[in-house]
């Protein structure tokens, strides 16, 4: 297929470089950033444009992969376009998109990219939405030759999935830097949790988070957590998240 | 060395078989549950004993590896013994191996263990601890044993790390439990999350959290937070924890 990518993060970047691996054909790379464009450009030999309105309108698919918030000024900025346009974004409806063409989208992978690190496209579950069948068959043959998951998902649906992994990654990610503050009180180092924190993640790779809950607050041990506020008095913050997840933790495992 | 096992679940299992692989004689395992102890004591080719009366009192080290809670009452129930009596607890101070012998002392891995899955224990954390410097020189060697990393630190500290196990371990798995009930909402599959989960997780191997953390609250992303309150609002629980977290990542990278 003819893909034009507008945007040139890590996105845009991991994305492209899958559809060339596998043989599409990236023709055009714009981007705010002139700079970026041109070096994402050269790793795809598409060209690099600098003005949108030097846009090919009769590409096969548009992928705007920019912030969530920058998504609306390059939906206005763009020319009427013949090919499907979509985002990739995770929390942003399909309808912004209206206006830009009579097919629209959405192709959303469900990873989070860093530019500098390498990652399996395949084991990425992209998530995909349009307005029409056509643009729906097209979003499936071009995301199922680059993973093997690929998902048909509505834009409520898809935000919520956004919001779970907010909820899975990023506040599980506050998590650990909550923990390294702990340590670093009792002048501990961090690296003393990194094998327990992978294993943590490994465990539900097969398993269902309920069924390998481990800890005080599971096994109704409440000599331990007595101790555990104990050492939390002086810190409101993290002695109301202490007490929020104990009793969360309590509630599912009655639910179980 | 010569060792002596109290306990027969997890812990005592994995350590036990650590132990024997590298050489040392475990000479008898004692546990509350008969079948248990005899099971463990036929793959360490030790003697199985019931009654804690049996005990040989001249072993160079007892490890007490049962629940937090039963320790006392294995402490209580001990002949006085003439060798170092540790226990593997994260969250109990040493002082309640008082009396047991005139060498005390602890043995806690760093890591969270079931039964059937297999342990790397070179790559396990132990923290130790003791009352003399001879049983501290013991602990080391034995510790060395197994792993690399042998961490010597108070009963405060190694509580303290505890606690901050709960968070980065116990807290993220219920994080896990209410992506996945998010998604049932939706009638979405918890697999979609489990490649991000996974990610998330390998960043922090070589990264401090705070340098990796994503998401709209540290972008401040105030019209998707606006989204996900939107989606939450019949959910108390999730809601409080959600606005904890985003301003708590907010706090945070103010003081990166």
């Amino acid at each position: 297929m003819n893909v034009i990518l507008l945007g040139s993060g890590s996105v845009a970047t991991h994305l492209g470089q899958a559809l060339n691996a596998v043989g599409h054909n990236i023709i055009q790379v714009w981007s705010r950033n002139e700079n970026h464009a041109a070096i994402l450009a050269n790793k795809l030999s598409a060209e690099s444009i600098s003005a949108i309105s030097s846009l090919i309108t009769t590409a096969d698919i548009y992928i705007i992969a920019v912030k969530d918030d920058a998504i609306l000024d390059v939906v206005k900025a763009l020319p009427r376009l013949n090919g499907l346009v979509v985002h990739t974004s995770g929390s942003t409806d399909m309808l912004v998109l209206e206006g830009t063409s009579s097919e629209i989208g959405v192709l959303y992978p469900i990873q989070t990219f860093s530019k500098s690190k390498k990652v399996n496209f395949e084991q990425v579950p992209i998530a995909i939405e349009s307005n029409t069948n056509n643009g729906l068959d097209l979003l499936r043959v071009i995301s199922e030759s680059v993973t093997q998951k690929v998902i048909q998902m509505n834009s409520v649906q898809r935000i919520t999935l956004h919001m779970a992994a907010v909820f899975a990654c990023n506040f599980t990610n506050h998590l650990y830097v909550i923990a390294q503050d702990i340590l670093k009180q009792q002048h501990l180092d961090f690296d003393l949790l990194r094998p327990l924190i992978a294993e943590t993640a490994v465990k539900v790779k097969e398993n269902d988070p309920i069924e390998v809950q481990t800890g005080p607050a599971v096994r109704g041990d409440n000599n331990i957590i007595k101790k555990h506020i104990e050492l939390l008095k002086n810190n409101p913050e993290y002695l109301e998240l202490y007490h929020l997840f104990s009793q969360g933790i309590i509630n599912a495992s009655y639910k179980k």
